[in-house]
Formats: C-alpha cells, sequence, structure tokens
C-alpha cells in the first residue's frame, strides 16, 4: 500500500476499572494504525460528575504524559484515534466529543461514515441546531437530545434509527458504556473481559495489549449497553432485513494482522489471497518479496503456494515519521530511499515476485519498482493481493477521488508499463472472496462499485464530496 | 488590589482590514489585564467562506506567532482574552466560540454574566440543544440559531430580548461585525476609526495601541451593526426603561488607567477617589505610597489632596508570572517579597500613608504591611480608595465568596488589627460616588448588596454559584 | 532608557542550605533585569560527587520548573542569568561554566569585560588550550587549571592577578564557594546571611527576595571563600594601588531602585539626580513625568525639586516581552504605542517635563515624543538624568558602537530638534557627581572617555571590537 | 535482542555540497539505530568563518527541523548521533564537539571507546587541560591542541597514534573533512561519492539513503583527509603490526541488514548464522519465527536450511517509543504485549522454533516465550545466532556488567529452565566464524575474553568502568 489511502479511526473504551484512563491510554496504542494524526480520552468520575477530557493533534504518545492521564479518574473511559486533514482548525473536530444535555454528560466516538449526513445536518440546522465541528458524530448527539422518549434507550434507538450509512460508534453517558454497529456491520468492534472489567475495541489487538479476554464481537444492528448491573442488548434495527456488508478492505489492509476482525484472523485471510494470487498469477521467478510491512502476509501465502523462497529484501525505516523535513528539490527524488531501501545483495540478478495489498495513485509503487531495479534486479512481477481499485468508498475510507485511481484512467497493461513491471498480475474478484468464509457477508465496492447502502442523485453526492475530508468517516 | 479577584474578558474586532489578524493581535495585548489565561482569534476570510480559528490557554504572547497569525486571513476579525479556572478541561470554554448553523458561520465574544443563564439553558435542553461548553455564550448562539425570523437583524433582536443581566456582546458573522450591549450597560464597548477601518473594543487602550480614533460607545441597549454599506444601529430594548448601571468597579479597579470607559478618564476618576480619601480620613504622615501598580493614582490624589509628598516605596517585580515555582514550605513566607519589595532607605522611620483599591481576603495586604513594618516604617495608614466590599457580583466579576470577603467576617476596628496598621480608613459610598459625573448611573451592588437586576428565589443563586468560575462572565 | 543599551550579567551563589537551588532559583528572580536572554543554575551534591546544571536560552520562570529544580540537589548552588546576542549557537555561551580538571569540579559565573581577554586567549590557544566558548570565564578556567601551585588559594591568587578588566566572579568549588570582584571594584558583589546560609549576590534586591541580611560589599580587589570552616579573605592585587573605579551606570540606570550598590542606595542616588537637574535646567512647566519605569526616580526628584507636579502620563504594557511579533509594515509606526501609552486626559494642553535617565539612539526618544504631542502636549522639556553618552564601555556594557551615538553625531541643538521638543537638558558632569558621596571612586568613561584601565594600540582595540556581543561582559 | 544493550554511535560527514547540511539530515535517519538519545550536526561556512553546530536530546525527528536546518550553512557537514545515559545533564555529552584553538575551528564525532583514555585525560589533565564533557572526543580534541608540529596533518598523525581502544572519528576543519579507523578495524567506516561529493559515514546504508556510491571502505589504521584538492591518505600507524579485529557484534546485531560492514553484507552474514545454527541444533518443530525485527534474518537462514516453513507469528508495534508511560503496578506485566503481540491463529498448537540474535539479562525473553505460551504453543525451542555473550565490552558496547549477563550466572540448562523453552540452542564460536570469509580478521571478546587490546591492571579497569556510560563509545 502506498501512502495515498488514508486510515480512518480507532475506537476504545473501558467499564469498571479504576485505571480506566491507562487501560485506555494503553488500547489507543494498538489502534494508533487505524488514525495517527490526532487522539483523545475522556473519564468519567463519579465523584466529581465531570467528564474529564484530554484530546491533542498527534500520535498517542505525543498527546499523552503522565500528567495528562493523572488528570483523567475515573472508572468509564472512552478513547479515539484518528486521521483528519491537516491544519490548525482541527483540534475541533477530534473525538470523542464531548456534550451536557438535559438528560447530563454524555460523549461519543465514532468509526465509518454517515451516507445521509448532509440531509440529517441540513434538517437539524433547519430546526436551529448549531454546529462546532464537521464530524458525524455531532450529528448523532443532536438527534439523541432531541429525542423525547421517556427513557435513554429508547432516545438511543429512535436516534440510531435515522442514521444511514456506517458506523461503528461508542457512547459514554454518566452510568453506561455503550457500543453500536449499523445493521450492515461495515466497520468492526468487539468485546472483552479483564477480570470485572468490560472492554470495547475497534480490534482485537486492542484487547490483548492489555490482556483481556476476546468474548464476542457487537453483532450487525445490535446496540451493547454496559452498567452498574452488567451487559444487555437494544435491536434498533430489528424489523429491517439488511444483507451484511463488512468491509474486506478492512482484511486486505487496514486491520492490524494479529486481530481478529469479522469472525476471521486478518492475517490468515492474508495468507489465503496470497496463495490464491499465486494459483492465478504463476510466475517463474528466484524469490518473493513483500513490499514491507503491508504486503508481508500475501508474499508469505505466495511463497508458500509456489515454493519460491520468501525473502526480505527491502529494509523498512520505522524511524521516518510525521515530521519528516523534505529534502530540497535538486535531492528530492531520493524521497523514496528514505523509507525503504533496497539490498542490492540480495536482489542483484534476481527474478523477484513483488506481493502489496494494492496500486491505488501508482506513484509509489513505479518509484519503489524503480529503486529495484537500480539494485539490479533481473525480472520484476507485481502481484496485487486484491482486485484493481475503482470506486470511492462511501463509508469510511478515504480513497483519492476516482480520477486519481491509476485503474481508472489506464489499462492493465499501461499500468504495467507506468509502474515499469516484466508482469503484473491483480488478485481475481473470485479468488478475493475465496480468502474468506461468508462471502456474501463482504461489501466490495471499492472494486465493483456495488454499493449496499443506495444514495439518491447527484446532488446528495456532491454534497457527500463536498464535506468528505472534513471529518472523521 | 490582591490577587484573590480574577479579571474577566477583553473583546475586541475589526471590520475592514487586509491585516485583521494582526490589528486583532495588538488590540488582545492592550486587552490582556482583562484576562490572563486564554487567548483567541477568529477571521473571515471571504474567498474560502471559511472561519479561522486559533485559540489556546495563556497569554497572548505565548497563545500567538507569525504562524499562528498567518492561519487567520481575512479582512474581519473578532478576539477575545479571558480569565478562566484552571485545568486542562477548559481549553473548550476559550472564546470566541465559532459554530455554524442554517445562516452559515457565526462567531461570538462575550463578556458579562447573564443571569438567566441557568434558566435559559434548562430550557434550551429541553428542547434538545446540547452544550459542548460551559459558557453563556453558547446559550446565545442557541437562541439565535433557534430563532425564525426572515431576517438575521430580527433574529439579532428577538435572541437578545430574552437575555437578562450583564452583557457586552462582539458577533461576526459571514457578512457583519455587530456588537451589543445590554440595556443597563454593565461592561464597556466602544467603537473606533483607523482610516476606512472600523473596530470594536472593551476599552480605549486597545483603540489607541492601533492608533484608532475614539468614535463613541456602543449605547447601553445598543445593537450596532457594521457591514458592507456601513454602521446602523437596532434597538431591542427600546420599548423597555431600565436605569442604567455601569459598574463602579472598573474605574476602581478593572480598567486601565489610560482608558475612557463610560465616558469618564479611568484615571481621573482614581485620582478624584484619592483626593477624596485624604478628605474623608487625613492623617499626619510623611509619605503617601501606592500599593503599586493598583494604587498608583489613588494615591497621587491623596498626596495632591494632602500635600504629603508621593513616595514610590515598594518594587514590583514584572517577571513575576503564571509560571513561578512556589518555594518549599522552609521558604515559603518569603512569598511576597517575590512580587514586591520594599525600599528600607525610603520607608526606614516614616509614617506612611499607604494606598489600594481595595482589601478583599485580607491576607495579602497584611503580608505587605509586615513587609514595610521590617523595612522600619514608623507607622503606617492604610487607605482604600472605595468602601468595603461586602457582596458578591452576578453582572461578571468574580469575586471570591461572601465568607471569604474579610469586610463580612470582621468589623473595620478587627480588619485593622488583622492587617496590622495604625489606621484604616475606607472611602464612604457618598465619596466614591462623588468620583463620577452622574453617579446614578452606576451599579454599586458589591458595596451596597442593591442589585439593579433581581434575581428569583434561592434555587437561582445556588444555580448560579454552582455554574459560576465556570465560564467567563 | 530605550531598547538600545543591552544589560549584561547577573549573579547569585549559596553555600549551606539545603533548598540551595530554589533559593537560587529566587535569587536569579530578583536579578532578571540584568540579563533576560539567557539563565544558568548549577549545584553541587557532595553525595554523588557530580555538578548538577541546567542551563537554557529564556527568562527564569521559562527556564525553570518543578522537574528542571528536583534535578538539582545539593546545599550549594551558583545562578547567571545573561544578556547574549540572539541565534541557535549561543547556549553553548550561557553560564555558569562547569568543568572538571585536575582538582575536580569547577564552576564559575562572570559579570563584566576583562580588557586583555585577546592576549590572555592568544596565549592560551598557543600553549595547547581548546575554547568551546566565547566568553571570558573559560579563559579564567584555563588560568586556573594551568596554575601549578600547592593549594587552590594561591592558585585563585595566581590566576586573578593575570586578569586587567571588570570582573565580578564567583566560583565553586567541590568544597567552596568563593567571590572575587577586581581591584576596580566596577561591578557590585554583595554578602548576605539567612540564618546559616551564605549568599552572594550581585545586588542586594537579590539578598531582600529570600529574607536574607545584607552583611556587607566584597571589597574591591578582594576574594571572599565561603567553606566549612567559615569566611576568609583573599587579597590577590594587595600590592598593586588601584584607583576605585565603580560604574557609575549602575546608579543612573542599570541596578534595580530597590538595591544598595557600592555603598548607596539606587534610588535614592536617582532622586538626587532628579533634584540636580531641576537645578541645573529649570523650566515653567505643569507637569512632571517620567519614562516609566527607568525615569521614575529621577522624575520624583525633579518634581521635589521643583515643586512642579509628579504625575503618571504614560502607561507602560508590561506583557509585552520577547516574543512580540512585529506587524507588518503598514501598521509598523504603531510600534511605539504597543509598550508605552499617553493619557490623553493628562496631557492635553499640558506643557510637561520628561525625565529619562539617557538618550542612547535617539529613535525610541523621538517616537515617544511624537505620541505625547498627539495626545495634545503643548510644551514638551526633556530633561536627562546624566550628561551625554559619548563614548564605548569596555568594561561590561553592551552600548552601540560610537557612530550610533546619537551625542557623537549631533550636536545637542540638533538632538533637542531630531527628538522633537521644547528644551532639552542633560545633567553636567559635575552635578552628576554630586549625587553620589565619592566622586572620585567612579567610573565615567562612557561620558568622559577617561578610561581608568588603558588597553593598547589599535590592534588590541579591534580585537576587542570583533568579539564583542559574542558573550556577556 | 532484548533491550539491555545499548547502541552507541553513528557518524556521517559530508564533504563539497551546498546542501550539505539536509544530506547530513538524511544521513542520520539512516544511521538512528545506531543512537536513539541524541544527535547533532556541525557545518561549516567559509564565508562567516564560523562553525554552525546544532545537538539536542531526541530522535534524529525530533531534533531537527525546517528552521533549524536553515541556520546550519555551508558545503561541508558532519553530524553524530548517540546513545547516551538520560538526565539533563548529558547535553553537553553530544557530538560532534566543536572548539576554536590555536589553528582555527574544529570539531569531531567519535563512534567506539578508548582504553587509555583515563591515562590520557589524567595526564592531560596534569598539564592544566579543563574538561567540558565526559566523552573520549574531548581528550583526542586536547591532544590535537596541544600538538605543536608545523602541519595539522603531523598534528594529527602525533594525536593519534598516542590513542588505544576502538575508534572511528571522523574530524571537521576549516579546510577538509577528515576519516581515520584505528588499526585493529574495530568500528566501521566507508567513503561514498554523489557527484563531486565525498560522503564518509558508519554504514553504507547511510550512503543508500542519499544515492550515494559506496567507493570503500577507510582502511584500518588509515586517515584519509579530503580537501579542495581531493582526497589523500595518512598512515600515523604504519610501523606497527596490529592484526584486525573488527567487531563481530555489528553482524550479529548492530549494522542495519542493509548494510554492507567489514567488506561483507550484513544481511547475508545473518542468514549465514542462522543457516548453520540449524546444522548445529536441529529440531523437529511446525514453524520457525524470529523475534521480530532482530532475528529476522538468521530466522529465514534455519528455514531455509531446515526446510520448516518461516512465519511471522508475533507483531511489533512500532509506535513503542520512548515516551510510553509505564502503566501502573496493577497492570504492570502485561508489558511486553505492548511492544509485541503474538498471533494466536499461528502459534496454537505448534510446535515453534524462536529465533533471536542473544540473550542478554534473560527477562525480556523470558517475558516473551511466556506470552507465546499463552498464545497456545504446544513447543517452543530457542535458538540464538551467537554464542553466549559472558565479557564486557571495553570497545563501545554498553553491554550489562558480567554479572549482569545470565550467561555468567546460569548454565545452559538453567538458562532453558529460566526462560522456560523446551530446548535452548547456542551458535558455536566455530560456527559463528564460519559465517563471515575472514574469521581471523574479527574480535569475538565479547563471547570468548580474548580481549585484542589489553589493559594494565585493575586500576585501569576499575577507572573505566567507573566512567564506562557517561560518554558515548
Amino acid at each position: 500500500m502506498d501512502d495515498s489511502v488514508k486510515h480512518y479511526c480507532g475506537l476504545f473504551g473501558v467499564y469498571g476499572h479504576r485505571d480506566a484512563a491507562r487501560l485506555t491510554y494503553l488500547g489507543l496504542y494498538s489502534l494508533q494504525h487505524r488514525g495517527e494524526e490526532a487522539a483523545g480520552l475522556v473519564t468519567w468520575d463519579g465523584k466529581t460528575k465531570t467528564m474529564h477530557a484530554h484530546k491533542a493533534m498527534g500520535l498517542v504518545s505525543e498527546v499523552f504524559n503522565e500528567q495528562t492521564l493523572h488528570q483523567l479518574p475515573g472508572r468509564m473511559a472512552l478513547g479515539h484515534t484518528r486521521y483528519s486533514t491537516t491544519g490548525a482548525s482541527t483540534l475541533k473536530n477530534s473525538q470523542p466529543l464531548v456534550v451536557t444535555y438535559a438528560k447530563g454528560g454524555l460523549a461519543v466516538a465514532h468509526n465509518g461514515n454517515l451516507v445521509n449526513a448532509y440531509e440529517l445536518r441540513r434538517d437539524l440546522e433547519a430546526h436551529g441546531s448549531i454546529f462546532q465541528t464537521t464530524v458525524d458524530s455531532e450529528i448523532i448527539l443532536h438527534l439523541l437530545a432531541r429525542a423525547t422518549n421517556a427513557s435513554f434507550d429508547d432516545d438511543l434507538v429512535e436516534c440510531l434509527h435515522k442514521l444511514k450509512g456506517a458506523f461503528s460508534l461508542i457512547f459514554m453517558t454518566e452510568r453506561e458504556l455503550i457500543g453500536a454497529r449499523d445493521p450492515n456491520g461495515f466497520r468492526p468492534l468487539c468485546i472483552g473481559k479483564l477480570n470485572k472489567t468490560t472492554v470495547l475495541a475497534s480490534e482485537t489487538c486492542a484487547l490483548d495489549i492489555i490482556g483481556a479476554k476476546f468474548v464476542r464481537e457487537v453483532q450487525p444492528g445490535e446496540v451493547v449497553v454496559i452498567g452498574p448491573s452488567g451487559m444487555r442488548s437494544l435491536w434498533p434495527f430489528k424489523e429491517q432485513s439488511t444483507d451484511l456488508s463488512h468491509c474486506l478492505f478492512e482484511h486486505v489492509y487496514f486491520a492490524r494482522p494479529d486481530s481478529l476482525v469479522f469472525g476471521e484472523s486478518v492475517q490468515a485471510v492474508r495468507v489465503k489471497l496470497g496463495r490464491q494470487l499465486a494459483r492465478e498469477h504463476p510466475v517463474k521467478a528466484d524469490l518473493v518479496m513483500p513490499i514491507p510491512d503491508s504486503g508481508n502476509f500475501a508474499a508469505l501465502g505466495y511463497s508458500l503456494e509456489s515454493a519460491i523462497p520468501f525473502a526480505i529484501g527491502m529494509i523498512r525505516n520505522h524511524y521516518v515519521g510525521r515530521t519528516f523535513i523534505q529534502p530540497a528539490q535538486e535531492i528530492r527524488d531520493l524521497k523514496i530511499r528514505v523509507k525503504f531501501n533496497p539490498i542490492k545483495e540480495i536482489i542483484e540478478g534476481k527474478r523477484l515476485v513483488i506481493v502489496d495489498d494494492s496500486i491505488v495513485r501508482g506513484n509509489t509503487t513505479r518509484a519503489r519498482v524503480k529503486s529495484l531495479r537500480e539494485a539490479g534486479a533481473k525480472e520484476i512481477h507485481m502481484r496485487v493481493s486484491c482486485p484493481p481499485t475503482k470506486f470511492s468508498c462511501f463509508y469510511g475510507i478515504d480513497f483519492p477521488t476516482k480520477k486519481e485511481l491509476i485503474a481508472n484512467t489506464l489499462s492493465l497493461e499501461e499500468i504495467r508499463k507506468f509502474i515499469g513491471v516484466e508482469s503484473l498480475g491483480y488478485l481475481s474478484q473470485e479468488g478475493l472472496l475465496k480468502a474468506v468464509r461468508q462471502p456474501a457477508d463482504y461489501c466490495t465496492a471499492c472494486w465493483t462499485g456495488q454499493y449496499p447502502i443506495p444514495f439518491g442523485g447527484e446532488g446528495d453526492k456532491y454534497a457527500l464530496e463536498k464535506t468528505s475530508g472534513q471529518g472523521c468517516r
């Protein structure tokens, strides 16, 4: 994967632990890959009856220190990591959002993207709502606050019912921690237990880091309410019959390989993708090499299936982070070597199979191929562990626009020439689906254009695109 | 004045200058004394149709730098300095607040305190409003957004009409800069001109810093709308007959001596207070000394009237700011010397008249008197340029609670003994009022308990006190 | 005083207090006016046998916090505030300097300027010394380390004997705290006592802040050694007969008014300067006004002598510090109003006597006069409490070069016209000397060009000027 | 490798490029693994005749930004990354050191450890040298400055001749960039070319990042002087016959796998170590897994030789860096999961071969084994790609003390039990040496105790240990 696909959001919540903030801090560390540009943590301290919050731009390691954690007391905590557009004005958009309303304090963190955000917001504004951010979560809070049912449970059901699109949510009230997933199940959300403490997390790797046991996923369409008397479920969408549409890109790229997502081991799916890729696009070669680390498991799969030896032929510099200073024009084209250095002694004179999870814009892949060629590769065969990415995602991934996706502007042969390889093989749609157990339960819109949730005319779409990128979806 | 009275807020707005943010930055510098704990600046850039904002905890010099000012383009700007309670959670309360709603972008900055904030907020929450801060300004924005008139002017009139209490406000919409003052005229707000640029500011010293000419004050009850076609006025309270109640404490302590406030020169009022003090409480002494800098002008007045020579007998260390590290217990009682050092050579063997603007808790005054005594003062006569402060303020000043005000717990003689002086004289209520031209137009509630705007029963009052200190009032 | 004369250095040392670092931190606060650009603090902790140091660019309040003070344990401490040229490379020049050499650990802090620095350094380099800084203190350390006497006392005497020029020094060894003054006594250095703790400080105001009692000054030519068995004196220059040459500019401008310096009260000298000024340059006027705060006491003296009322007619903005962002060209000429604002109500229609301690380049004075004129002053009579400053200082003050000093390029009448006043009066040389008790004991080189310590030919002078500004002198 | 072995230093120098500082910044990025705690960069700007330096604690990405690079003009640059002990006082020890002396400006950066540092320093101090740091480099500078030859080349030869131990050095004078290596060739240093620019670097990966071509290594005992007239060599040790003793630990652990070091590809040596390990310690197992990333290539070698499939069974969290906040005691033992998370689906029920490059203290290995066991591993066979580490290094590696090295306190069987594995196999000494082409040219002291450069009695050794850890060796 090159740099052009932005990650989105990671969620983590703790109910019933005296060190709730620290557990959440750890959880956010393991969800850092889901959002590198801002982090936030909110706790509820029953005594002072106040929600304590700390949010800032930056990595988890930059946002929190001993002092800030000390100022987050309480036995309930909710944390969030997010991708966001750059700029000074975006701190306001960082999550969790925290408000007070008629029923008390309330915090929410969101992963996903509402397709009816524009209509909902326009409607709320028409009724006098004010918006201090541009994130969907604020819409959800307004809907909750305007609900007038006797119980919070009923408010929640009424509010969620109005949402269309992809949403995994964690709410924190003054009494309860609540996880919710849209009926399609686009984004993951799981439940864990650490002794008497209950945990909600985007991925199971966040349970592992604190030693919590995986209990189960929050079901698509389910609302899980965790409170003093245990855990109960609400089903706001039970009368609907919604087909599942898990995001298959979570397996291909987003989720951490050591996570369980949608009931399957991410690394295992990736190995299967690599094996299938070897079956569909065999080639005579000396070595199979991943683009580290995104291609690691698919490359292992390709190697296992093809019996071509697996090799680590590029070293990734993990120190190169967000604050890297671009060199002046004259030495600009060195850029790729900064993050990845090919090992000449391994590559020289070899026929290579290079495996990655996708080609988005193509420039980064092209530059890497060039540096392998300079290191002496005799042949380079590129293999991609999913079909060509051609369509925008409206359910939570911030791809480049359709025009920028190379698969929309060039033919397969043109892409092969552009990136400069001897052969290029994408995994087929059928091959892709073979890697998961329940292929019918997945969304493949970014490859097929078949969107599981329709959205109206061009007007709507324009609205969505106009506001896309403003928030964490 | 000792440290126990918190300043409150300073407002500054610019309409029609290509360097609007920099002018506002300068304006905020001169209003720093009205709020040392947070600062914010919002601009409107007609091209990108976005409000740009930068807010942070700290002094103006800490909050802004070249880079942040560069990111605030536009010809309209609105800035705010504020006092706030300490703690990590308070950034959210910093002003100006910026929102979008049905009619576009909107920013507001507030100086004062609504006495019906609790009712308004409860009512808004009952109708589904959510609150992300605890400042009154957010209530005002909700009211504006819920108004359903044809024009923004009408919305404004409807909204302001609902407010009770003290408010000087500056709004910034996508087209106009708007200043508003409550009909009592509690807090100051003035209009200035710099060539074709119009400026609004809490005090005239902020006009001086940018070389703007003072035009006039925004009238009590007036709304001044500054837009492409010039300036016009709205009068939301015209059917009411409201007595004026300017805050006399602005003259006694808050405002900068080089400002014009409520039509009078602050330093001139202070000199008159000092002269009257000398008439009411004459004493034989060698020197008249101010507590620098709060007592400077009253001491000058006392000296002029009494013909006792004026002296500067204490040096104030202006480097001691918010980040001072408290020494360990053993050397804790050195504290007072850190900020003020008496000059032994001046004081030794002398009979001193010490002039300050108030005694609030008494501890600081007591410590200063002690250090003068140690420096060899033969006699110390304390003179205070206003009557004993006995009552809480509900219109925008954050005094200590009634119990903490020394004048409520000790008699005059007991206070004299507590602070350790040979004689103690407070200015009389009559004497106080003589210093201003229109005494009937002032609020003197903190000395008399006669509150110009009543508030309901104990319930209300409790609500107010519960939330006092949460916002900038 | 305008901004063109740079302050130089403040020294503070503590012997025998378990909170030595915190006392020194306080002491540095009160010596901040002697050097605003860097601060350093070194302690000796007998247990770990290590000197602990913390130095950084910035004000005392910026350089130290709880954590850095915690890391400075020990019963001996040495601190320094300094002026330095700007730029990233200057941290290396910040003091105290700390080294180890054959006899153990050693720290030194310096106020003053050696006139034979260039020769000493050239000679040391010729013998193989390396220099990591450009401050004179490093030369002194090299000389000490190269001394080969049996005792440290003898090394000290040998080393100091070689120094020519102005030096007040504090050394800290592993056993003793040592204060030294050049035989001319150019710069001040005093001894204080706080119970059993001994303190050395540049000015007595630093004793006051920690409640220490003033004992006496370190004598010119004296070395005071404070150790486990009390205090003893060395006299390295006893065979010389050196005339005293205290820096009179300390009284006129540098020292804090609440300090005792060279046996006299600074404020008292300034009041006398002002009285004499009134005698020499009387004028019919309505008000006497200081340029705050540098002209305060001279203005008081002028007022007392002339019986013209004293007034505070300009408000100084103490929030404007080192980080002020310059406004764009268009609003650049507003600059002066940022720091000082004249009070129109006081000034309008009045004949003013304006008192300041000096005119260096003239631009700042000119701008202030202009703003007073705009505020309506009818007449402005400028009075300066010392003669025209015409000569560079080689003993520790960083004046502009001779060419930049306005008194060298313009006649009195031309200066009067340049700054734009009705009359201009400088104090006479005789008048200046009348203000101190022992006029013969003072250096007046910056006014007279009579340098008490000669320096060789042009070569030397060039060397000095070449390196001037590199260190803290 | 667990965390107990500290890296040491990386060197990078540029001669003749207008963007010398930026190239060095990039070079330091690729040498970050050799020192994570401080970084420094010095440039020489022929025009202003000044060395510009910027040094600070932290990673390269934290130490430098656009502004600091802008302040480092010039066509020559010298950079350094280092490990150092923590604490506020260590900035002074960061390199390059920069001084001026009789012959002008001089900077030096050092990788290695002098065994006669104590004697040299004692001798220099006895002759009056002062030391401002505790790094060996300062000794070298003193020696250079005290040399009195006609030419700098002769000074250099005289100075280097006195050094005993391990040293790769880069000097920068006002005219030349100079690389030097001790005659044993302990530490690497190589020469590269980028068009007309010459580069010196600790490892070839630093040439790759800027696209420079590898020319050759600086020879053991060679001094390479790069100046206006090209490159020439000096041979200060030519009369000596010194056996080579390259640090074999560079291949085993320190150097980056994509570097060439001592004429061999680091990754290739590691693969050979793994193959030999498989031959020496075969076992029936299902998977070969590296401890990422230190065991990667040895594990690949083991897998290739044994034909047991290679697997990635632990995910390393690269976001966990120096600022990680330790969780409270209760959740402390979660620590290991923070950095490494085993993948249960891969491990469960499997017989694993775990490959790492060493076991130092043993605790970290034990914790990782435990977490693999919890993830369901059926059998765990630990394989280490070098012999047991038993002896301290005096040539530049900061191992724990002998007592802390687990191989000195426990037998093989005891270590096996302690870390909790079914079998444990260390590579033999013979096997280790087979992996390199010229085994006789390597130092193996940390495994064998056979030190190529002897040092005197216990006195000396104590001195070395006393000062060990103070500097970057």
